[in-house]
Order: structure tokens, then sequence, then C-alpha cells
């Protein structure tokens, strides 16, 4: 199959730079899927469905060319779902929105001046069952990046085996920023690579106090590695190429918006072992990071502050109503996943055998549910990463079995 | 049966006085029980076990008399538990220490002496079934007070029935100082009435900030009524007996002790809906209080402050180790009682019927337990207010059926 009709030669010449001493050991290999891995990138969203529906099914050169050699939507979605398990019509619905969506972005010229500007930078692509590539995303299912970009030193992909997001407010105090400090050289210390978002407050001292401890640290960025956000960190973000990652979903060119913001969230989120949001105000976009966090079953630590301080109020929010676990120092944070991930799997595990374990879905909506507050579907959409359509037939079925209500205040699950 | 070799007429002018106005409806009405109350709060310490068996077998004045006519130790073990239930040996044994113990109380003059102490500084007596009797701290069994001396207002008695315990270290910052005034205003204008300790620091300025909003406040004191402890509280007790209450369960006479400090949270804890630990350090004595409201099944609740302050190390303890609900505002503290209780009394309820409900120790130690962290025989005998012996019998019988385990971090609850 020809991607964007380039033959394979081209093709190999686009992908060999940014694979330079890449440990891949999957069978995506070849050019053509590495190269549609990465053209996808620059067409689908961070998180769209449909393109990870088609990418799973069908592989992504396949998927590539069913867009660029217009498929019909049935085509598509018998490919996708032979048994037609979901119930065609909506997979075909879904199938021909998304296809209306990529459309517009299926730009050959776009794509290649994607990967060229890649590498000329010296960024590389890592795909799935990469050395490189952090196994957590994939907790993500369809909604796990296609490809990631990244520029930096190989070991230190490797490294968020063992790794923990700090991640808090642009607007800290001084208190949030001494807490950063600490937590961050605390837990260098204790052999974790540091996690977070390059933002600046409380993730720029993060990423600071891990570079002044000679600690490995990852970036994550919500736009083109090509350009770093925000451009007052260029320098920090530099020296966090030279010993650590910085590490984006979309290609070069791509500009950060605030969608693509929230979706870097879920990849600072899964990619580590646990989440401590250090510093947040009420509606703070670390609180979102922590959404993701406890919706893909990682512990979620959060650490007081004075109940005076706004800035403290959404961790004070996550202890309150998201069962986050008071953390108050380095130790009780490396805890986090020395201790307390083992019965959180078991958890996980046995909740997942209460409902209908084959089904993903379902566990992201209950995962989205509380036993204490009631919520609105629009709500659990955005904590599950489903569309409301989705997240309303799903209700359907676990009210059916028992393992949700829709009470006065809400959906709620029923324990 | 003559009490210390007094006539009927004689006690009854001793009681009268104490009795001004009591609204009460029990069967302890008679002048005798109502003595034999009074004197045994100077003969056994606070919740002494022993007492608590004699007097709920016996009733008040039997067992004064038991122990006034040198009853044999087998004749009492058989009074308390005629079919033999607990083992009639250890019975024996308890009761026969507990009669060592007591014998050098059992002094005629000393408890004429408190009761015209008390009537001369207008010091009631209350007992179970009084309006002026908060039913709370009957959950604590045979641990529960036998009777409460107090003084104040006849109606902040029965306002403890709707009540917060705010609670803290003597050695409060100024940020809990802050707190603590905002927390007990905000509660008086939900219509709680405050309970505390008097004690410097935190405790004297919720009982502070209630008096200045009018609201009700109640302090529970380690020794006699007689003489207020701290003395530097003493205008503020005064104050506090002009519009609530001061409750002891020692006679006046009695001076407060490392142990009856400690007895006394229990009170505190029990006599109020829910405790909220406002600032407290590591080993500060409101972390007893929490335990004991823990234990007794209340909504526990603790404010957080910055992690750089060892005043709030306790509270934050409170939050990872005992399940303590966050909280940051009266409001929050008012639903601890208001939303939260309910949930309570269902785990309670479900709780109970899974082990013999019929069996209160065993549902103490199961409460002193925790599902995360083992704790050793001593711990949790303090937690449980058993004895270290008792509990070690009672684990026995728990892990026999499969609900307490003993690992290789202590024994733990199993769910």
């Amino acid at each position: 199959m020809a991607e964007f009709g380039l033959n394979e030669r081209e093709l190999r010449a686009l992908i060999a730079p940014l694979r330079a001493g890449a440990a891949g050991s999957s069978s995506l290999s070849d050019a053509a899927e590495l190269f549609a891995r990465a053209a996808w990138t620059g067409i689908a969203e961070p998180g769209d469905r449909g393109a990870g529906l088609l990418v799973t099914a069908l592989g992504a050169a396949t998927a590539l060319g069913a867009l660029i050699d217009n498929w019909p939507t049935a085509r598509i979605a018998e490919a996708v779902d032979p048994a037609a398990r979901a119930g065609r019509d909506a997979l075909a619905h879904e199938i021909s929105a998304a296809l209306a969506r990529w459309r517009p972005r299926t730009n050959s010229a776009a794509a290649v001046r994607a990967l060229q500007s890649a590498a000329r930078i010296g960024c590389r692509l890592a795909v799935p069952g990469d050395a490189e590539w952090p196994p957590g995303v994939d907790d993500l299912g369809v909604h796990a990046p296609l490809a990631l970009w990244w520029r930096g030193r190989e070991e230190s992909m490797p490294a968020m085996a063992r790794s923990i997001a700090l991640v808090g407010a642009r607007a800290a105090t001084g208190y949030g920023e001494h807490v950063a400090m600490e937590a961050s050289a605390g837990l260098v210390d204790r052999g974790f690579a540091i996690v977070s978002g390059a933002a600046y407050g409380i993730d720029g001292m993060v990423h600071r106090s891990a570079l002044a401890s000679d600690g490995v640290t990852v970036a994550f960025l919500a736009g083109g590695l090509d350009r770093f956000y925000p451009s007052g960190h260029d320098a920090l973000l530099t020296r966090i190429v030279e010993t650590g990652a910085v590490i984006s979903e979309l290609p070069c060119g791509a500009a950060p918006t605030r969608w693509r913001f929230l979706q870097r969230n879920r990849l600072i989120a899964t990619s580590s072992q646990a989440t401590v949001v250090l510093e947040a105000g009420h509606r703070s976009g670390s609180l979102n990071t922590a959404g993701h966090a406890a919706a893909a079953g990682r512990p979620l630590g959060a650490v007081p502050g004075p109940v005076t301080s706004p800035a403290s109020a959404g961790c004070h929010r996550l202890l309150r109503d998201f069962d986050a676990r008071c953390v108050t120092n380095a130790a009780e944070m490396a805890e986090l996943v020395d201790v307390y991930a083992d019965a959180a799997g078991e958890i996980d595990a046995s909740r997942a055998g209460g409902a209908d374990a084959a089904n993903p879905d379902q566990l992201r909506v209950l995962d989205a549910l509380s036993t204490r507050s009631g919520r609105e579907v629009n709500d659990i959409a955005v904590r599950s990463g489903l569309s409301p359509l989705a997240v309303i037939t799903v209700l359907g079925a676990l009210e059916l079995d028992g393992s949700a209500g829709n009470g006065e205040r809400g959906w709620m699950r029923r324990v």
C-alpha cells in the first residue's frame, strides 16, 4: 500500500533518522507502519477514540490507507468490528463523524514536513513495544497515544518504569514551591524519575529540583517539540533534553491547545506509577491530571496546605472527594508506589471481576462513578474519556446489572 | 441497705441539692442509688471495666454494698455473670484485682465531703436516663461513666444531642487559632453546640469563639469541678458555666491526672456527634480523642495545615492512617454529622452483623483494628479500652471466624 504515494525507499529515508538507536522489537518496525503511526499523530487529535479503534483493528498503515483511499464507512465499520458487537449503526455513525474530522488533515505534505522537522532537531518517534515506550499509557485503551515524539536521552525513557508524576498549579505560592522542591529532590534520592508538564509554577520547580539533584526528569508537552511551550521555559526544557526527555503526542508544527493540554495530562498520569498534586487551586488543571490517574487506577496523593490558602483548595478537594491519600513528604510519596500500588491493583481486579471484565468501557464508567456523590452524564464523560452518548449506553447496562444507579443527586456506583 | 451507715433521710438531704431541676425518669431516682453512683465516681477510676460490670449487673447501690460488706469474690463473680459466660476464673481474678483497687478509696467521709462540696458550688449530678445525660457516652459500654458531675445551664446539657467536638493541641499556632475561631463560630451559626476540653491553645479558642457567637459550649474536665484546671482558664470556665456547661466524671476534690485526661477524652468523643481535630502535633493528646471517636463509630474530621508545620503533623497522620475526613471549613465539619453520620451508622450495623453483634468486646476490638496497617496487642488494647489479656482472648475468637488475622505487621481486620 502506498502511503501518500511515497514508495518504501522514501518512507525508510524519512523514518530512519527518527528511529536512531530505537530498541524496537515490535511488528510495527516496518517503515510503512511507523510512517502511518507518525502521520496519524497529525491527523487525529490526542485521545481520539475512533483513531484508536481503527488503528487497533486494522493497524496504522491499513487504517491510513482506508482514509486515503476513501473506503466506505460500512466497510471500515465491518473491518473494525466484524461481529458487530457494539451495534453496527452506532459504530458506523462514529466512524463517519471521525472521517469527517480527519479528512481535512489528511495531507501528505504536512506529514512529510513534520517528519523532516523532527529529524532536523533530533526528535525521535516511539511506538508501542519499543524500549522507549512508557507501557503505562497503554492502560488508556482506545484512548492511548498512537505514537510519541520525544527528545532527550534514551535511558531516560525506560526510567519512567519507576517514576512519580509531580504536578501543580502555575499560580504557586512560596509554600507550594518549597514543597515541590523538597518532594522532587527527595524522590530523586529514592530512585524515582520525575514526570511533569513543564508549566510555570509547581511543574517548573519539580523539573528544576530534579535536575539540581542529578535526577532523571521527563516533561510531557501539549504541542510539537520543535517549539517549546511555555517559551519562558525554553532554557529549562533544553536542559531537560540533555539529561532527561521531553515528550509529546503531537508532531512538529502542532500548536498546544486547551484540549491538547487536557489530553497531555492523561499521559503524565499513566506514564508514571503514581501522581501527586503538590498545590492546586479549586479549578486547577492538575485536578484533571489527578482524575486521569484515579481513572487509570494509579495511586493518587495530594499535599495538604493551609485551609486559608486558595492555592491548596484543589488538594483538599482531592483528599475529600477523590480518595486521594494525604502525603506530606517524599517518603510518603514513595510509599504510594512501593506499598499502595499492590493494594490498588487488588481493588481494581476485584472491581473488574464484579462487572464484566471483558468490557473496558464499563470499567471506565465504573471508575468515573463515585459511591459517595452523584454525577451527571457530562461529568462522567469527562472522567471516563467516553462520549456522553457512550456513557448513557454504558450506564444503562450498569443499571441493569445493579452496579450503578441514578438517584436524585445523579449517577452513583452501587457497591 | 445502709450506704456507709447513712439512713435514707440523710441520703436524701445529701442528694437533693445535686438534683435540683433534674428531669430524671429512670429507676435510678431513689436516693440510695444516686448516692451510690456518686460514691462510685470517687472509688473507681474513669473507664474502670470492673466497676462498669458490677454496676451494670447489680445496680450501683448493691455493688457498693458488696464492696462495703466485703462480699467474697466468688459471690460477686456469680452475681455479675450467673451463666459463667466469660469464664468464671478470669472474672473472679479481675474482680479480685478491682476490689484491691477500690478498698483503699471506700471511704464514707470522703464521699460525703465530695457531695457537700458539690452542693456548695451548685454542681449537680446526672445519671443515665436523665434529660441532662448525654446518651452518646453509653456507647462506651462497660467503660461508660457511672455518673457525671456538671455545672452550668440545664438547657446546655441536652444541646449535646447536636454537637461537634473541636479539639487540638495546647501548642497552637496563629494559623490553628484562626481556624479554631472560624470553625467554632461557623458551627454555632449552624446550630451546633461546641464540645471541647478547656485546655490552653485550640480548646480555649473554640470555647471562647462559641461564647462570642452566643453559642452553647460544653467543657469536659479531668478533675473535680470545685477547682478548674487549667487555673489560667478559671475565668473562661466560669463564663462557660453561665451559658453552657462544665462536666466531669470525677467528684469534687479529685485532682486531674494523666489517666483522667485520657479518659476524659472518651467523653468528649462520645458525647458529641463528630470530632474534628483542628491542629495537633505528631503526639498530641487530641489524637487520643480522635481514636476514641473512631472507635465509637463517630465521624472524625481533621483540618490540614502546612506540611512544614509540626503543629499540623498529627492532623495529617489522622488523614493518612485513621481514615479521618479532610475538613477545611465549618460547612464541611457540619457535613460530618448531617451527611456522613448515616453512612457510618450503616457501616457499623453491617460490621456488627458480620461479627457477633451480641458481643461488644469483639465489636470494640474490631473497631480498633485496621484493614490497612497491622497493630500490636498493646496498641489494640489502648484503642479498644480493653486489657491486653482481654484483647488476646477476643483476637483468638476473631481469628477463628476469619474477621481478623495476625500477619508480619501485626493484627489486621479482614474485610
